[in-house]
């Protein structure tokens, strides 16, 4: 199949480079590394084996970019308002359009925008960065979790994820909704708190007052999952998500590298629709809601 | 009647200064401007009128100064574990002690240290500072709400409030309780959250976000009022602790020039102590709760 990927950041780059490697067609969308790459090709520096890409197929535009099988969308989320002029280029009747982004209610959005459009949701479980131009840095983990959102064409997802799978970086397919909220459960405390109180996800959990908090609003996640009917989330999943980060070392969610290099956060997709969602059922996530409040404050004292 | 002043800061050295001004017998306890203020005397600079006390009577140690009708204590909570070597030089069988001092339930800690002695509690609602040696900077307000705690001589309590009335430092006695609990409905949103967010009061109410937030919390402090049937707090008086502070110049509650300074907090009486207070009644402070985990994260962080 011929692959799109539309936000060639630390994700995007990243997954498309290891499908250009694995042998399929992959056209990248770039924006400020476009002429590095178009003359250096582009690096991957990886614990699982680097690699080189010495001729990738680069554009400034998607205009210029063929129809393709599957589009890879790797934006950040407050970047999804490009979407309307960005996709259309890119779509055939049947194309797979992956969104592989943070948070909660992006598939409705984007389903609003594309009516049509066949829409599957892929959650990264990766440790990445782009630092330099034309070069990923690739840390740990790396598998995508993929679930179908509205492709009626099941063979066609079977496909894609199977090509993934062969490049190494898909898991089998999973539940959507319960991939989404099981994410949340680790984002919504770690990302807003290491801004909020501007530190990294050790620090919250050696101290007493933030660890016992983190669980808290951990347990807050996993009630509104049970309110919307989503099952597979209790609190030994919570308590598995705490244990695995005191194993992790020192870290900074996405949102606080957002913070750091004062970029806008996505606080609309990790925490306003899941709460607004889980408040219409009936279920009040209190402390992620003060948070939200707080980033919403930060984001517009700080990040204009 | 005799004055002693434990804790010449800007609030005690304040109050002291008024009395002596007043005509009345004042030993002030001088730490770090003892010296100072023995060879330059008191100066008080006033929005109410500036005046000079040129030899007032200060002590290094309370074992130098007389037994006092009244001593009043304006440390911070923080160095309460200090009162009881402290005050027994002071104490007489009939001494009032008149602890003003942020938050709940410092009266019954300083009751249990003091089993026998007469506590009545002095809300100050002043604006002012102490930031070079034997100066007071006094801005605006200044008036004293004392109520009784566990004195059973009520003309003593009468008496003492008569002459800070003369002084122009006091207003009428007020319910012990009560008045706590509504200075708590500004102190508690305010306190904590300027320090949480790096900010003052006004950018706090001008964004809509914080401005809910503050609501909020006010709410909460009305609820756990109710709960433990104090009264007079409701929606209306929130409103108008918001609206007082719309109305005032950007200001920097205590907490957070406390936290500039890298002095410690009295996240204790502010916090934790209404926070439990009010769970033993069955009203969950859920909001102010967590305000209070992420101050005790920032405490430890920042503050050692």
């Amino acid at each position: 199949m011929k692959y799109a990927i539309v936000g060639s950041g630390a994700i995007g780059a990243y997954y498309g480079a290891k499908l250009a490697y694995a042998g399929n067609e992959v056209h990248f969308l770039l924006h400020s590394d476009h002429d590095f790459v178009r003359r250096n090709g582009l690096q991957v520096d990886s614990c699982d084996g680097s690699f080189h890409l010495d001729s990738p197929s680069v554009y400034r535009s998607t205009a210029e970019m063929p129809r393709c099988d599957v589009v890879i969308v790797a934006l950040k989320t407050v970047n999804n308002h490009l979407l309307p002029s960005l996709l259309p280029p890119l779509l055939a009747s049947d194309t797979l359009v992956l969104l592989i982004q943070n948070g909660i209610g992006v598939e409705a959005d984007v389903q609003a925008m594309f009516p049509g459009v066949w829409l599957t949701a892929g959650l990264a479980f990766i440790c990445s960065a782009k630092t330099t131009p034309g070069t990923v840095n690739h840390q740990c983990y790396g598998s995508i979790n993929i679930g179908n959102y509205s492709c009626p064409d099941k063979s066609k997802v079977a496909r894609m994820i199977a090509e993934m799978q062969s490049a190494g970086i898909a898991s089998a397919e999973v539940d959507y909704n319960e991939a989404r909220w099981k994410k949340a459960v680790w984002n919504m405390p770690f990302n807003g708190l290491t801004v909020a109180l501007n530190t990294q996800t050790n620090c919250l959990l050696a101290n007493p007052s933030t660890r016992t908090l983190v669980k808290e609003m951990m347990m807050e996640v996993v009630g509104a999952a049970c309110a919307l009917g989503v099952n597979g989330l209790d609190e030994a999943f919570a308590d598995k998500m705490i244990q695995n980060t005191l194993e992790m070392t020192p870290y900074s969610p996405s949102m606080k590298l957002d913070f750091d290099f004062k970029r806008p956060m996505e606080i609309e997709y990790l925490y306003s629709r899941p709460i607004v969602l889980a408040r219409e059922a009936g279920f009040e996530m209190g402390k992620l809601a003060m948070l939200e409040q707080q980033l919403r404050f930060i984001q517009t004292q700080y990040l204009g």
